[in-house]
């Protein structure tokens, strides 16, 4: 990091203020501090508002005296969380900066219930920043998951793969700050529009954005760019936005590791096959009432522990 | 206010904490004080995120480098409210606590734009509260438009509107508790389930909510119900909380009114009459160009500053 | 139904007009024709937008080339719905008119994602007709589920509750009328504003509005209103939109039900428990981990398919 | 086109059904078929739902027996317009396919409420399509306006950049498909993952999507990216489904272009220079209580037609 941005951070945490609002310490912590992701990526929380005690605060709005006396605030979250009463999640708020490339922040951005604000390559100059994968993440195109990924590359296919990312960012980069001419390198020429010329840039140069959303929505977010399923490269700022969360609201943060992430739902058929493997029954695919492909997504994610594991590890 | 509410706000209000979050202290000085709104209403300020120096910080990350020495803060404000670049706003959030009759909810909740918990009367009990306005707000039925009010009824008309509603209210009320029978006044009944009898209240009858909203959509909300268009009962919570916003965001706030909440929209047919205007010609309905319902609706708004005024006043 | 709209009914469906849009005869059929539910209320189809096909489309164009040769059209969609690929299902639009009870209409509008127009009683006069349960359906108060209902109430207690819901519905409508004086029927009264004397009908008073969805959020309505655990009076209208949409759509509709609405889901820890049993072992609450509700919830939504039908039946 | 999309349109238009909901048939004659934009981009509407009909039907729901004797259709839609009354334009619906270059498609996707189905580059790979600006439209950065554009760029330069454009471009998918090694080129290698081969794609490569959303939103869409100060390559896509909507709902087209496309907001201080200069004063920026920028803002969009003119044309 910069210094002056280093010098921008301490200078915002220095700024320490009196508050009667709810207060986390151990987010504050946290707060402005810049988590690494990707080569030159990161996240990092700017502001948020409410803590675990304001969701359980929020539900009893709703449900008024009746939970009072009853349930104790862990377990009110989750029962919450189990029986997907979301809107108290949603009364907790979270703002964050996040530095990603472009292709991630494309498939970031069709979660659509957040609050945006995206630097403008049509008002300002992009920096010469761009993603270009460690080697153990150059993997092959998956032969059983059109979107996955197969076996690390290796040898001289990895290093071309590589050479082609690096090589073709930065020409198209120094492209885009020839047509720009904004230095005026070359004074006989009017340098082209920025709204023009950032199309020659490629996707993997790096963007950046606040991004502000609710906890209920986050956690949507969460359950899918967290989940195994994602892929690698936004996966990864999912989960260091999950270390965050752990710190904010630890009791909720749980409940959704319990009862989300974690998680199977089983179809009114799986249940089905599922009691008569409990009354002892043997049932295959053939006798199950399943097509081949669900009875295998059973298979892995209900019966086969180690499928299941390997299937949420990486 | 119940003694055992003023001990919880004197006990929310006395939790100081340190914190690093931008924090404005006229609207700490708020923080959870009920403002009374009709006869037993309010509405009060649970937690806020953000300040005017949010919505700049969040801007300047969009224009990038480009606004940094430019604008000053409150110039960048006040030209992104007029331009209605409104995503620097959603980067502002508030959470009310508000106590309002359900008829005004219902009109409430039309904004579909914000998080909600609400008081549950299938899970929990009604309190004996209700609506009944002051003889000054019992107006009758404009005669000009169908939904607004006209003169303030009197004497005996007035009286017996007052008694009607008193009465109903206390008797549907009465009747409500009697068939929940929750405190066994009659052993021998099994009481009616809550999510049934609440059916028997009338629309008068008090509720209350946390209702969360950003500063983009908490605008939109304000500039249709804080206009003298909006009923009464609505209106003076709108009011309420704007002067809540005049302490949370000062700059923002003055640039609403400015841009927003005073501010007159011309369609082409009325800026090509006023230009004909300005240029010395004597312009009438008839020759403007424009239907008679439009023309009164422009000479009132632009062109007759005392209408205009009595229009926004009350 | 009176004679005016039953006729309005047969010139709308007497309109028929050539189109190249997707169109389903089986709901074409539907079209305009109300379905009774309650006393006094229906849900009818106004328009829709898309089909089954329309589904596949979209998630076709999402995957492109890769998914024509493998999949059939319901595999795909089924594949999509147990994959909770939910965007597809937003390409079909449904269009609802509804008349439903004040208080139910309250609970419907807590799902924010729909485009609603509702008859406004501040503009117009509200019908004079309420909701009033029939005898079976008015359950005491649950001793075990603060927002459930019990045994049906008998004898003199129903009979006090009815005669007290009619007459309390029935003197409150006559008061609002009076207020209004709309007649005239006392030439010396100015009659009051529609939008205060709203306030003395009760929450049973009947409202309409037009309703426009698109499927995966009617989904996601279905799914927490036509389940178990909604109030009867919301879940009798969710039940007769499922058989609108079953028309509509039946592969997606089919779709709903077997992963959505029998669905079940489990926890880490309740997969961790079912693991242990399919493997011999017996578990019981006390070795499972779960606290007591859990268990409980686990043993009847999972284990005890008597229990899990009756959880899931009427 | 090519002759096989060129059969499917003419099936699909082909596939005349009857149906009772409202139909529009200058729509109809446009369904399915492409305009052209830009050099390899297009719009068209795949499907619609409603009509200038159904915008009034919903108003009348709203407003009940108030408005039927009262207004025309033209005129309570123009009304509808005028005082923003949003929620009946909400229940038409209107369904696109539309491809067009990643950059564009960037700055459309911030338009949150519609809902979208792109083609997936995780999953399928894109074609060998870019966009590459006419000449004329190869403009210089605005020396005034941060986001605009300046003169047209001419000789060495323009070809320079265009070069620079088209050669990036080529070379950067040449890599793409090299590293994907779908075709085997290379037995030897595995072939990268779709996931990741897509990062070395430049912005100006062709995507598509169907995006449908409510007339509401899509005036709204219309009203930022019709105007003037949009930039180009999104403001053709923009005018091409105007097009669409002049002939699906043609009041409501020129209501939303008398009211919004063609209008001015004054702020109060406008508003009361404005009067000063109907009463015969002269105001300048010095006595006019504006800053300097307002007033220009004023003097161009107000007072000049000239200008005003001028900031609307191309």
């Amino acid at each position: 990091m910069a210094p002056a941005q280093q010098a921008a951070i301490a200078e915002a945490r220095s700024a320490i203020q009196p508050t009667i609002r709810p207060t986390v310490p151990a987010l504050e912590a946290m707060l402005h501090q810049p988590v690494h992701v990707l080569d030159h990526g990161f996240v990092r929380v700017i502001d948020y508002m409410g803590d675990d005690a304001a969701i359980v605060q929020a539900a009893r709005v709703s449900y008024g005296r009746g939970t009072k006396r009853v349930q104790e605030d862990t377990g009110l979250i989750r029962y919450l969380m189990r029986h997907r009463h979301t809107t108290p999640f949603e009364m907790c708020e979270i703002k964050f900066h996040v530095k990603l490339p472009i292709f991630v922040a494309r498939q970031w951005i069709r979660h659509r219930t957040a609050n945006v604000n995206e630097y403008s390559a049509r008002y300002s100059i992009l920096d010469r920043e761009f993603y270009i994968p460690e080697q153990q993440q150059l993997a092959a195109q998956s032969t059983v998951n059109r979107q996955g990924r197969g076996a690390v590359l290796e040898g001289e296919e990895a290093a071309g793969v590589l050479a082609m990312l690096r090589d073709d960012a930065e020409r198209c980069y120094a492209h885009y700050a020839a047509m720009l001419n904004e230095d005026e390198t070359d004074p006989a020429r009017q340098g082209l529009a920025r709204e023009l010329a950032r199309m020659n840039l490629t996707l993997n140069t790096y963007t950046q954005w606040y991004w502000k959303t609710n906890l209920h929505n986050l956690f949507h977010f969460l359950s899918l760019r967290a989940d195994s399923h994602a892929q690698y490269e936004i996966r990864v700022y999912a989960e260091a936005m999950m270390t965050m969360v752990d710190a904010w609201v630890p009791a909720a943060a749980q409940a959704f590791r319990d009862y989300r992430l974690g998680a199977v739902t089983l179809s009114a058929q799986m249940l089905a096959v599922l009691r008569r493997m409990l009354a002892g029954e043997t049932v295959t695919q053939e006798t199950s009432g399943m097509s081949r492909r669900e009875w295998t997504e059973f298979s892995q994610s209900v019966l086969d522990a180690r499928a299941a594991e390997h299937q949420h590890g990486r």
